[in-house]
């Protein structure tokens, strides 16, 4: 199909919406280079403010899984359920949930990303364990599904190359926050997984992507509504990410937080996240018949050490070291650490996300640009949670640091916390489900 | 001055103002190729989208000037005036304006483009006139003006070649019909110029570029108020452009009807154009004091030969051969010709520029593509105006052709004319006049 691509701009831009032959031929033309960088920049401003129907998101996204080579998961038996999130500061959830879901019998094939924003991503995390390999063959990753019910990798060139070429051309054309784009993005990726249902965790506040209830809500929608024209069940929790999600923010500080929380001593927040999360897994992968029983059998499975044992299970499977389930000492640690003070007493209202992720960006634990190594040890652990009591001068976090970005993220850190003498507004962790 | 930028995209896809120095990085940015295409593209789709205010227009067109070398014609005695036309179907006007206001005392330093639409631009009606040259460098562009108080030729490299580069992108990313990147680009071209007036003709009706009045008009105010800004007096007309201009539609077909009008014989509506932009020129250049002496002085110039006097000294300036200013059968004709007979009888209600101009694009007047080359004797010559009685069968054009598009061209020439039997509404030539 021959296509005259300015004009295809011009009818979008007008918003006019474009044909499914007409989509499918711009993203094999982009993909083989034919249509060049500028106009998809063009056309993919035009989508930002005119937007995309159904049709055209469908369209889309089954282009861009059709761009590449999607992983065929069939011939292993059961119902295979992945989660994405948004991405949150400190989230570090997927490490004990998909564990979990997956100690349960249910088959969790997860490909993951790195940090896009301030903080490393979950492949980030992974890799702060000695020896971990995240970059796994599809055929390696049949085979690891296959043996442990699990894998736990990262994207592979095969995989809806369109989608990772757009995204690099959206990120440097502000042209990243568009809901159809977004979503297109994201599903295509993950309906490339060869998954049979996903469970979306779409994080709404000041540390999320989205900030607004309702555009959280409209990406959600989106997506499940992409899935479902794909023949997938999907479901999605609209999660609160208006403070850092548990208490430490950092690669290999979080995984020694998952390890914790799969030892049943987790946090409150990223258990019940997890909780929560783990029972949809478990509902769409028909080993539990209601969210109640779901929560309770992830509960067991993070106190029974099923879940730490089936993480155990996948690290040796991946080349990394197994010993720091049993010692999570083993894993990297900063030279330094330097205890941050409250700077006045009362009791904490709020701790900004924003700010302890920039304190991480600062000491190493995150990238400033793709090109960045992130520095595996270093990062924040929070002291106190929101409705804590604190003196002056006590103790309320502490930088992981090893020699570099120091000073400016203590200046971040002593600026995260509000500390006020009324009782703080709590909000929910769940804000909203949508299915 | 170091500039993010993706930032600087979202920021005016947000509809938040660029200040003047980051316009003028990102056009310095731009013109040295550190700034990549495909992030001026989402750039030029969030203007589209999002406007530009009086001071970012400013700072554009100043930054699209200095991107190149601006002619001095300072040291030339007289108030420089010239006229851009937003150009339509048959606008042959430069021809007969620039030496009419010339020849009466007022400098007009002309440069053209060539043809962006269907049919060729002024460029290449000058060049359908044997050894014409429009090529000549700003140094000769200075001496032809002080000996001959005229100079016609092409934008050269040195002016404003960020414009060159952006509507060149623009043309391929569906993002030319912004009004602030249309007004910007035409400005800077012209005050490039070292003009000290102009007046512009901005045509509207559905031969134009601006179908709306409302939408030339504000496209008219834009361009006068950045005139305004730069200490330049600038009016417009806004003129009629719902069906084509005079008679004839092809280059050399053009430059005929042009000699024909310098000796009083043009046809009504062109003749007419030519005293009303004229008259605007004439008081721009302190010739005249009113609309009604400038028109008669430009009667005059047109009527006692010297108007084709001074065409005729430019045209042998310029390397061209002058003896077709007396003989215009010197200038190429088409092999063939064609006549083109009314489908019915009745009174002529309207001709569509649009099917005009597809029928002279056909035979090789115009350019489907920027590499393609014109044929300077082809195109289309109207035997009839609108309000003209015709009998079924009656010639009503001729279609001057060489052999090649002449079936197709036929095809779209038989259905440019509306018959009917009332009297046609008639539009006036002059819409509006904006200062």
């Amino acid at each position: 199909m021959k296509l005259f691509i300015p004009e295809l701009i011009r009818r979008k831009r007008d918003g006019e919406p474009l044909d499914p032959e007409e989509i499918d031929g711009i993203i094999q033309g982009y993909t083989s280079g034919d249509i060049p960088d500028y106009q998809m920049a063009a056309l993919a401003m035009a989508v930002f403010f005119s937007g995309m129907n159904d049709t055209e998101l469908f369209a889309l996204t089954r282009a861009m899984i059709e761009s590449g080579q999607a992983l065929d998961l069939s011939g292993i038996p059961g119902i295979k359920v992945d989660k994405h999130s948004t991405g949150g500061v400190g989230d570090k959830i997927s490490l004990p949930l998909a564990s979990a879901v997956a100690a349960l019998g249910v088959p969790v094939p997860m490909i993951s990303g790195r940090g896009l924003g301030h903080t490393g991503g979950t492949l980030d995390k992974l890799e702060s364990i000695p020896g971990f390999s995240v970059d796994q063959s599809m055929k390696q990753a049949a085979a690891l599904l296959e043996r442990h019910g699990l894998f736990l990798i990262g994207q592979t060139g095969e995989l809806a190359p369109a989608d990772r070429k757009l995204y690099a051309l959206r990120d440097v054309t502000g042209t990243v926050e568009s809901i159809p784009l977004i979503a297109s993005s994201i599903m295509s990726k993950k309906l490339a997984e060869g998954i049979d249902a996903l469970v979306l965790d779409v994080k709404v506040g000041r540390g999320a992507f989205m900030k607004e209830r309702e555009s959280a809500r409209e990406l959600a929608r989106t997506m499940v509504s992409i899935g479902r024209a794909s023949g997938k069940a999907v479901r999605a929790l609209l999660t609160d990410m208006s403070a850092p999600l548990g208490y430490a923010v950092g690669n290999a500080l979080e995984v020694r937080e998952s390890i914790d929380l799969m030892r049943g001593e987790g946090p409150r927040v990223t258990t019940e996240l997890t909780l929560e999360l783990g029972a949809e897994m478990l509902i769409l992968g028909e080993r539990a018949g209601s969210v109640d029983e779901g929560r309770e059998l992830i509960r067991e499975a993070l106190e029974d050490g099923s879940a730490l044992s089936k993480f155990q299970e996948i690290v040796e499977a991946e080349g990394g070291e197994p010993g720091v389930c049993d010692d999570p000492d083993r894993l990297p640690t900063a030279r330094e650490q330097v205890v941050i003070p409250a700077v006045q007493g009362g009791v904490i209202a709020a701790i900004d996300p924003m700010r302890v992720a920039m304190a991480a960006l600062e000491v190493g634990a995150g990238r400033r640009v793709k090109e960045d190594a992130v520095d595996p040890a270093t990062g924040v652990v929070l002291l106190v949670e929101i409705g804590d009591e604190v003196e002056e001068g006590e103790p309320v976090a502490v930088l992981h640091h090893n020699g570099r970005g120091d000073d400016a993220a203590r200046g971040w850190l002593l600026g995260a916390f509000e500390i006020s003498k009324a009782e703080p507004k709590r909000l929910p962790l769940i804000i909203e489900r949508i299915s």
